[in-house]
């Protein structure tokens, strides 16, 4: 199976929502992104439409947005 | 394990929102609740913390705000 991608920045709201993927998921089935530490991944996460975080990139190529925590914009400040 | 329980109302944005968490958990690890048709479930829904549609439970008791579709409020009209 592709793994998810689940896309954060180390907010508490994005903590709880990474804890609740991982325990549903799987480890093994998801990679994290801390995109307030690894900010060159800022882009290709914004060319695959993710708006905001914590976010969760499906295999499928879908996103979904959840508990909205921060802007895509505020992470590139 | 416990199954996760998927609130929606019936909206494009929870549509696919449910095809995406369906896939990614497994048909029969979900749950899917229409509190548009089952209106006798929003006091349940609003106890365990769901704020809006679509939200996924999990099985912590952890509420995931998904893709925001539509306030609680909203769905009394």
């Amino acid at each position: 199976m592709k793994k998810s991608v689940f896309y954060h920045a180390g907010c508490s709201v994005c903590v709880n929502a990474e804890n609740e993927i991982v325990d549903l998921l799987g480890h093994e089935n998801v990679e994290v992104v801390h995109l307030g530490e690894e900010k060159s991944r800022i882009p290709e996460a914004e060319e695959l439409s993710v708006k905001s975080v914590p976010a969760l990139l499906t295999p499928n190529g879908g996103v979904l947005h959840i508990n909205f925590g921060a802007s895509m914009e505020d992470l590139k400040a």
